[in-house]
């Protein structure tokens, strides 16, 4: 001991005497990475976290359980998963488990099949780095039934770690230049915030375009006009993405409002990302999903073989709402060759998606048929979660606008409500004392004093002066009633007390 | 159709009358992307995948099948899953499975812990984004156990996409500056490619140090010191990456070297990246895994508690070998409390590693225990897989080395040969008129006659005027016998043929 301790004098005196340092501290980290938001797991996640150990700890608190309807994570709401796409992807892994009767032939079927797809017949080799040829195969030949016909090749097709993965490497591709010629990125307000983080990360400029709330968060050309012609003075827009349907908001998208962006992305030479993540989740009656390339296919030339689509898909929302397996795609749509080769190159790096995910949306995209063994079983579990949602949709809004004072537009699709809440001048003194957006503050105390965890506003983004949070639809039908309730209550206590 | 064209016209009017070009070419993608190269997969690789293609097809060739040597992908090669494993995984996926009589009970209680510890029990439930605590907790005791009782916190591990994705998050934390204050980043050559490729997209500074093939590939602190001190000119050195037991040149660092490393990471102020990936593969007699914690935390002060460290494992390597589910963690040790929430931070934005992969490390982490159901099996079936690359790490060093021009270092751990071959003049200047390297044409001209993929050196780096390639001893033994011996027959033939 004595020893080591002369040693370390030794060093420290070699070292000029001083203490060393660190390297790395917050002042010499990449400032990119500082700047990077995300509030969907931001501040007030990790107090729900602590809020949850304290209760573990027998804290008395006004409530018994914090209820995370923060985040999009069906399965942690309760939501059951889908048996198919579980027991095929069980019998992957464990082959041994063929032998069990309780499985019906034809998920040991779809998992031999898959098996035969990969390296030594094991879900533990590495896939292909754009995913396996036959589950890209079967992505492509689901796209083109969603399109009614329109054709789809699985070499466009590149199977991802969920759909972020997938959003974020077609971003690194179109980042370049410097100063006002650096690439400038549109983005819907409100937006899901993985957007602005990547934008900070790979520090492109993010240009924003707001959607109407009072028309129920409607895309509107002109506001997207508007945004490029200003952004034009400090960057260059090359990239517009849309969300559709809505992550915070909800729309959907009609199909001349597609047309009309499709129009605007050809004209203003602009690259088109389109975050369809949600395209089984529409529930309002009049609303459906159409796809931005099958529009842009089916609006014919110049668009069809011109404008440069991207468009993304995921395992974690749907009806399967498998977000832990990490499964996604990206469909490129015109291209350049070269980019694309470049593309491909650059998933190499990370070696491969995680084949598990791989294999869920391979039963995602090719389910069961009506005759086989497991078709009514997967039809039910289907469309019982769907069916849910629709119901849960429908109630928020109406469970909200009961409120005076808070306004939720319709849930048209997607998995969350985004409501504007009306705040009293003193309650928004009171956040601004705290140094905290008065949003923020709000879902902090609602936090605190009923256990609800829901994500300010701010954290998307939304127009100056108004007030909104985010809240999953999630929850079981009889347990969100509930919370819906409680939330409003506390709301009308929340603004008597301010006022 | 006529409408459409006419429509089309219109448009093409609209926009200048010109084809209006695409985005995204090679031209006006981000320039970084472009430089990123990753030699594992790179042309060798596209180019076997199609001779694969050619033989299904029926094309005749000299050989029957494609030996795919080129990365360490041991189930592909047929290297067998542990049971455990899978049993545990499966069942998490789909608990209805835990009836199955033929799985033992600890493998059934292991997945009811697991899944007790995922949102609404499911593993398709995001996780913590750092990964799951359970897990985090159980890989903390293993690096406890394997340190020799060295504390390690679950605070300080993060669960990751393989190890590349914690190496890449950690490099992201450390690029910062411009000019000769950018972030140098020093790495072995030959290294593992994927340092090279994300320093490219980083735009981080390359700085490499040579290890000496002469002495087993051994690491010397005089040529840190000096490619240190010549990299000042030109960047501000901030990064060691270390890889041990080393990847492609599979030596084993001993504890003196480790030690001397860390001291002069102490005294030029650098961050230390362990990448210790192969750690539970050491074969060579004499050789012994020393992690970088146990040995920094031994040498006591000033070191144990200033220099900082990351050091990184994956699920895709040792006996396991499960590179399809995507599964690792970094720790970090002596990471400034601010930087360590920054990185918590950027995690956060992916959501979460894939869950399945979490499992599978919770597995290898707390393996059966003597007396349980399942440990026999367990350790008949790790102890089979370690035994026989070690035989095969020896043959290939043997078998290599009795071909004249062929000098093949002991493969002391890892999973690769990375030999030196000689190559004649005229074959190098063969190689010069189709623009290729040396190695890239040897190992090119290998693939065409005789199906065998292994990687040229070149991909890795190595000295000026050395040329090499990376082999994996993944495949069975008596099918890397013939490999070997067809590799060298082919070698000697190749020297006559440009002597």
């Amino acid at each position: 001991m004595l020893l080591a301790m002369a040693a370390a004098a030794a060093a420290a005196a070699a070292a000029g005497g001083a203490r060393r340092g660190r390297v790395l501290t917050s002042d010499t980290m990449n400032p990119a990475i500082r700047r990077v938001e995300y509030a969907v797991r931001g501040p007030i996640v990790t107090r729900a976290l602590e809020i949850e150990q304290e209760l573990r700890k027998g804290v008395p608190k006004p409530f018994k359980e914090v209820i995370k309807a923060n985040i999009g994570d069906a399965h942690a709401m309760g939501q059951q998963p889908i048996t198919f796409l579980r027991q095929v992807t069980a019998l992957c892994l464990c082959p041994e488990l063929m032998k069990d009767p309780s499985v019906p032939s034809d998920a040991k079927e779809r998992a031999q099949r898959l098996l035969e797809a990969c390296g030594g017949q094991s879900a533990g080799s590495y896939s292909a780095s754009p995913g396996i040829q036959r589950v890209r195969e079967n992505v492509a030949r689901y796209i083109e039934r969603r399109d009614g016909g329109i054709p789809s090749r699985a070499d466009d097709i590149f199977l991802s770690t969920g759909a972020s993965d997938a959003i974020v490497n077609v971003l690194k591709l179109l980042v370049a230049g410097a100063g006002v010629s650096r690439t400038g990125v549109l983005i819907p307000i409100p937006q899901y915030p993985l957007y602005s983080a990547a934008l900070a990360e790979l520090e492109a400029v993010q240009v924003n375009y707001y959607l109407a709330e009072e028309r129920c968060w409607a895309l509107d050309v002109a506001e997207l006009r508007r945004a490029v012609t200003e952004a034009r003075q400090r960057c260059c827009p090359r990239v517009l993405c849309i969300i559709n349907p809505g992550n915070p908001t909800g729309q959907v998208q009609s199909r001349e409002c597609i047309e009309a962006v499709i129009k605007f992305a050809f004209e203003e030479k602009l690259f088109l990302m389109a975050d369809e993540v949600y395209q089984d989740n529409v529930y309002a009656e009049g609303s459906a999903f159409y796809s931005f390339k099958k529009v842009l296919k089916e609006m014919g030339p110049p668009y069809a073989e011109e404008v440069e689509l991207a468009s993304f898909h995921s395992i974690s929302k749907g009806f399967m709402g498998e977000c832990g397996l990490r499964g996604g795609y990206v469909e490129v749509v015109n291209m350049h060759p070269e980019v694309q080769a470049q593309l491909s190159k650059l998933v190499s790096v990370r070696l491969c998606p995680p084949v598990l995910g791989q294999m869920i949306l391979d039963t995602v995209v090719d389910p069961p048929k009506p005759g086989e063994p497991s078709y009514e079983r997967f039809q039910a579990e289907k469309e019982a979660v769907l069916g849910a949602l629709a119901e849960k949709a429908r109630l928020t809004q109406e469970i909200f606008n009961q409120t005076p004072g808070i306004h939720c537009n319709p849930v048209q699709g997607a998995m969350y409500s985004f409501p504007r809440i009306e705040l009293p001048p003193r309650a928004v003194a009171a956040a601004k004392e705290k140094k905290q957006a008065p949003d923020m503050f709000f879902c902090m105390r609602l936090l605190e004093e009923t256990g609800i965890c829901v994500v300010p506003g701010s954290g998307f983004g939304q127009r100056e002066g108004t007030f909104h949070f985010r809240m999953t639809i999630l929850p079981p039908t009889e347990k969100l009633k509930i919370l819906l309730e409680k939330l409003s209550t506390f709301y009308t206590k929340f603004v008597k007390e301010f006022s």
